[in-house]
């Protein structure tokens, strides 16, 4: 790699300006001290008072003997606590690890000490969970407690109730620079088996990503846009990454933010209506649910804006929105990337309720701006752009983990062939449109073509009679692999190995899916294996019914 | 500064993602490879074939020799050739030198000299320019001929017209990656006194500069705001601080591109109406011409939204424009900072037609992201933000000349203090707005208090019978400096020393000025020293009339 020209030295007294996450309070400060940051019914502050508070907060930290390199987890609900976290720790040039409250125990115990954090601050609803893996921590023993009742005792182990540290604090006034690839935050991911793998994110990541997400959401012409009048709220948990890095775009923006507390649909409408909640994000299954809450029919929810991610937009779920008023499109994004990759916003032209809007709407949509997102078979190679041929998901961009942590043969796999692959399987189209189709891990290589399994599953389970139904790939000596339905029917209901084959046929002849997906037998379950988040258990599927498996890759 | 963390290594394969120009064209061509760009009459083409051009040029310069570290000058009007030069020659490592085609041309050899070129691009106009510098440029051997009419014969000493050379080109497919402070563009600065000085940004520069510019022009809720189907033409020439850079948010943002030429008003109100332009910036002078020719009371011009900087918008002006249905706001910048600091966007609960929102538009504005910008006193103390007190306007953001090319002093001094001086004087309001008054050489500092010169010119301006003024501040022993106006009468036209000197005197007894700034007398004079560019030149004004100077400073 060339050296940057020598031609010439800078000014002795010209700074670096290594790109840092305190430079994302510049703009909103100069412009909008006055604007407010909420956290459910009883915090509201300005601006002004985030930053004293974010002094603060670094002025408690340092009195507990945090420094640069050092590790501080916080376990909360969403917050105006964890917006300050999102600044203060890293500010400090130490490392904000947010724990994925939704853990098992063990787990949480495991990340905690894995990412090496001595000092916790976290919310009396975790102290049961806590108190559970105590004696698994032994060196997380600076902890300060998040308090949302008042006048409460302060529990034994813990060093200060929050609020009561700021106060008692002397705040930092001056966060100095440093290397702007240092680690400001880091998290773990949680796959369907082994363990919880770190990833980590660094100032110049973290500024990048604001800067390019505020680029993105704000030049849409009219669609799916944010704005400086908006109201933002997250539906995706702080602790999932970064609440999609919103958090610092709203910051960057100078918005108002409204941080909801724990999730329950009521307090969430009401936030909505009471602070004029313009832009949010959330996984589908959220969105339904608040939509099918009893306050939601007495909720004005027009130009309300939520970014669709986590999992793909369901065409219904789209339309419900859509017929509320609600601007809902897709997005796409994962733990290792920060994670904004693609956003489904669309042009003036492709606007109106037009069926090509929907299904762009429903799609992951186009990158935003400096990532480089390619879709490559197994040799790398581009496939069409042709909304039809699928590969891989792979991508660059200034933003993503460079790594798991301690973690060499994960990391070298990640990045296999230099380019982040997101074990997803997806096409795009003329547009520019990413569609993902599936986990590259469920995806089911048959005759040199590759069938969705989410696909298949959707068809199988319109079957009146079809409870549950999960599709694996088995070993095939003739084609690689075969798909194989595993159905659990409805008690008391009727339906055969045929029917469901012909079921997939029809859709075949229609051009739906491939012929090659047209399974050549079925298998009725009584129960379907799914892991401890929930998710349908795929590689305990397969190790279950394949027994023509070699052995599992995985 | 403390190191990165250390903790842990990347990926061996995870690449650095250097932040390059080339990086501006992905999402563009992932998303709108069709989008148009124009250029005049009869150029028209798609941002896929301006990948391939880009290419081609590429192509042509390295095999005219051209590699990395190397300076490629460029001498066209505003034209699709310089957009692909903005591209070509950086994504080689090369350094993009925009010569100012408005300088002398014993200034355009010194420019062409200092930056080290050996290959240029230019227009057939320029020719009568370059031969009449011909044996000042040795270095300058290898020529490109840009040129807008068919069939015409080569130049001597020219080694190809642009188009020839393009199609006989091996095109450069692959561009690499390499350090991000490699340097992508220089181009002269014009003071009123002394050389022209070189300023110089590097790829990583241009890419942050690029993303703040389409995050802060995106993120306004409405006035104000560049989105995705604006059609944009520049009015600040592309060798004039990179067309304000608007050309790489342009791309960026794969926004349909229209290039005049050379400004022509009745060729740019009909590009404007032919191709539907909507964005544009310019300099106060150009813009009163567009709305003064013939042909501007027949063009709608409602929706084009207009950026003026390079000079303070005049009240009038907005308000002229403003009844056009234009929106035109203030941006403020220089050569030395890439150019974008501040826009003068306007929050909706203060839009619409009134007073305060007008005074808004015309002031320089807020800062874009990341820019931390301050008004300073001479011990670099802050002033206040209450849209009175003044200082001068120091800068840091990521995008701003490390130096003058070869020009340590200058360089140090322009830096000094760790913030990038602007020479301006102005004041910040309560809402972060900031107004220029002065170049900070030309602010009369008396009594203790900074004098703007202008603001005084400005109200002696307003006598039927002052044709011209310039108000200098002459050595006082007592208070420092004092301003002395020059006035030119009209021609038969009579004004007393004692009308002026009460004119200023009861705009002080009405708040507007200083009552410091009422002069003692004034110099009647028959004419008024200005440069070679127009500008009214103080510093000779000065040597000519403050006979008490012991020496002048600058």
């Amino acid at each position: 790699m060339p050296l940057a020209t020598a031609a010439d030295t800078p000014a002795p007294e010209a700074p670096a300006y290594p790109l840092l996450i305190k430079q994302l309070l510049l703009t909103p400060l100069a412009v909008r001290p006055e604007q407010e940051i909420v956290y459910g019914d009883n915090v509201r502050f300005d601006y002004c008072t985030l930053q004293a508070r974010i002094g603060q907060l670094a002025g408690l930290l340092t009195s507990l003997g945090v420094k640069h390199g050092d590790t501080v987890a916080v376990m909360d609900w969403d917050s105006n606590r964890y917006l300050e976290s999102y600044f203060a720790v890293p500010m400090l040039g130490a490392v904000l690890m947010m724990v994925n409250i939704r853990l098992a125990p063990e787990q949480i115990a495991y990340t905690l000490n894995h990412s090496g954090a001595r000092v916790i601050l976290a919310n009396r609803a975790f102290l049961p969970v806590l108190d559970g893996i105590d004696d698994q921590l032994p060196d997380v023993r600076t902890r300060i407690l998040l308090e949302d009742e008042a006048d409460q005792p302060l529990p034994a182990g813990f060093v200060t109730e929050y609020e009561a540290g700021l106060r008692a604090a002397t705040p930092v006034s001056h966060f100095p620079d440093f290397d702007e690839n240092t680690r400001a935050t880091m998290f773990y991911t949680t796959g369907t088996t082994g363990l919880p793998k770190g990833v980590y994110f660094s100032h110049r990541q973290l500024v990048l990503h604001s800067l390019a997400g505020m680029a993105a959401l704000g030049s849409a012409a009219s669609q799916g846009r944010l704005h400086r009048d908006d109201v933002y709220m997250p539906i995706t948990p702080m602790f999932h990454v970064h609440a999609w890095g919103l958090p610092y775009v709203a910051t960057l923006m100078g918005i108002k933010q409204v941080y909801p507390g724990r999730y329950l649909p009521g307090q969430l409408l009401a936030l909505i209506a009471r602070e004029k909640v313009t832009f949010s994000h959330c996984v589908p299954t959220i969105l339904h649910m608040l939509l099918g809450h009893p306050s939601a029919a007495d909720s004005d929810l027009s130009g309300w804006k939520v970014v669709i991610g986590g999992a793909a937009l369901p065409r219904a779920l789209a339309q419900q929105a859509l017929a509320r008023g609600i601007d809902i499109f897709g997005g796409y994004g994962m733990s290792e990337t920060c994670p904004l990759l693609t956003l489904a916003q669309i042009d003036a032209t492709t606007l109106g309720g037009s069926d090509e809007a929907l299904s762009l709407r429903t799609k992951a949509g186009i990158p935003v701006p400096l990532v480089d997102l390619r879709i490559v078979d197994e040799d790398m190679h581009d496939v069409a752009h042709d909304g039809v041929a699928t590969g891989e998901v792979v991508v660059r961009a200034p933003w993503l983990t460079q790594g798991y942590l301690h973690n060499p043969d994960a990391s070298a796999a990640l990045w296999a062939g230099g380019y982040l692959h997101t074990g997803d399987i997806g096409n795009i189209d003329a547009g520019g449109y990413l569609r993902v189709a599936d986990r590259i891990k469920d995806v089911i290589k048959t005759g040199g073509e590759w069938i969705s399994s989410l696909a298949l599953e959707d068809i199988i389970a319109l079957h009146p009679a079809v409870n549950e139904v999960a599709v694996i790939g088995i070993t095939d000596t003739k084609w690689g692999e075969r798909p194989l339905p595993l159905v659990v029917r409805h008690a008391g209901s009727e339906v055969t190995e045929a029917e469901i084959i012909e079921l997939v046929a029809a859709r075949s002849r229609s051009g739906d899916i491939s012929r090659f997906a047209i399974p050549d037998r079925v298998s009725f379950v009584d129960a379907i294996e799914r892991t401890s988040v929930g998710k349908i258990n795929k590689k305990k599927l397969r190790s279950l019914h394949d027994l023509g498996a070699a052995a599992d890759a995985e």
